[in-house]
């Protein structure tokens, strides 16, 4: 019986290496893409190649694209710095500095090209709206409703070839669980990277919004996190 | 008086000239947006830094994108030749080869992007149901669905800054109402590029489906079209 296929968006932080390692035990067999967008923390891209190899993925492509010209983030705007032991982590009014402009909505645009080129229908994303950070593209009802757009734009879904969709496993769990659900489908974590502004030997801050909330996950978890921390 | 501000996606072409001249009309100074996918006709990218000059744009970002590497489509996968001399050129059953996988999907999720850090709200899109080649990404059923998921994608809209609004001004035109259109509206059509397989020198091919439907919309307008074909 062959596996059914998905493509998986594959940061190569915590959440997306769970959301990976969830798809496998839901039976897909996955190709990863991951993206070089401008982001300070190009470390990503590393960890994003050594967990989708731990999870002999189908194929992982990195896309470069350009967000980072269009500014307005400290993920990718070098003149904004990411912010550091905010008072407090959720339910925050504000929509913090580190929020890409419509980063879900290029990434999951990729996603649903390269879909629609291999003839797969369902798009893996490790969003997360419990522990979030404010993102409004972490959602549910924007993933909602991404979907349906995806549906209504794509020749393979019109044609009536498959209908997408965008699964998100992790949605609705805190770090905690994410961090327990994941250790019990062999995830290494140890491969990750969640920090926003590592310093130059790839260690994490421990004081970003990130660090924190990782930290925070793998505490109430009861885990150790296996990265280094400066 | 400020006039309003938008972004524009401008691909060089004939419907997105008349499309930025209208939105000029309307009242709306311009940024322009403009994309290298890997398209063959890379000379669209000339033809949009014309028209964007011409029209006094408030600023031109032309973004370099990846689309080429996943395939799938005569515009930017070499290994499909390019239709010519089709049957038809509406109500065909079957979506042409010139389709690019999500293409508007990416495009105007890039223009979104930039219309956030802009704080713009104003989205203009030369898409065109009437004269279309058979894309499901130039119908009004989904530009109405990419902006419901605009309004929840992004920052702006979820802090109740504004409402994105995605402009389709020629959507129900046909293209000879399109050229009679811009032409009232001054635009100069030799400044424009519609072929998708121009030979060595840039110019028009004559027999693809963007050639056929410029040449008709141009004889059912009773204008002379001013640019060189083979």
């Amino acid at each position: 019986m062959s596996a059914k296929q998905a493509i998986m968006l594959l940061s190569g932080g915590l959440d997306s290496a769970t959301t990976l390692a969830l798809a496998k035990k839901e039976g897909f067999d996955c190709f990863a893409l991951s993206f070089r967008y401008g982001q300070r923390h190009s470390r990503e891209i590393e960890s994003a190649k050594k967990v989708a190899a731990a999870a002999s993925v189908l194929g992982h492509r990195i896309v470069d694209i350009d967000l980072a010209q269009f500014g307005g983030s400290a993920l990718t705007d070098s003149a904004i710095d990411v912010p550091k032991d905010r008072a407090g982590l959720e339910n925050e009014s504000a929509i913090p500095l580190t929020y890409v402009p419509a980063r879900n909505t290029v990434f999951l645009s990729y996603a649903l090209a390269w879909a629609e080129v291999l003839g797969v229908f369902d798009i893996f994303i490790g969003v997360n709206s419990t522990d979030y950070s404010g993102y409004p593209d972490c959602r549910a009802e924007f993933i909602a409703a991404f979907e349906k757009m995806a549906n209504l734009a794509t020749a393979a879904a019109v044609e009536g070839k498959g209908k997408y969709k965008i699964r998100t496993p992790i949605i609705e769990m805190t770090k905690a669980e994410i961090i327990k659900a994941g250790t019990a489908a062999g995830v290494d974590y140890s491969l990750t990277h969640s920090c926003y502004d590592p310093d130059e030997k790839g260690r994490s801050c421990g004081r970003c919004d990130s660090c924190r909330l990782r930290l925070r996950g793998f505490a109430q978890a009861g885990l150790k996190d296996p990265i280094e921390y400066v």
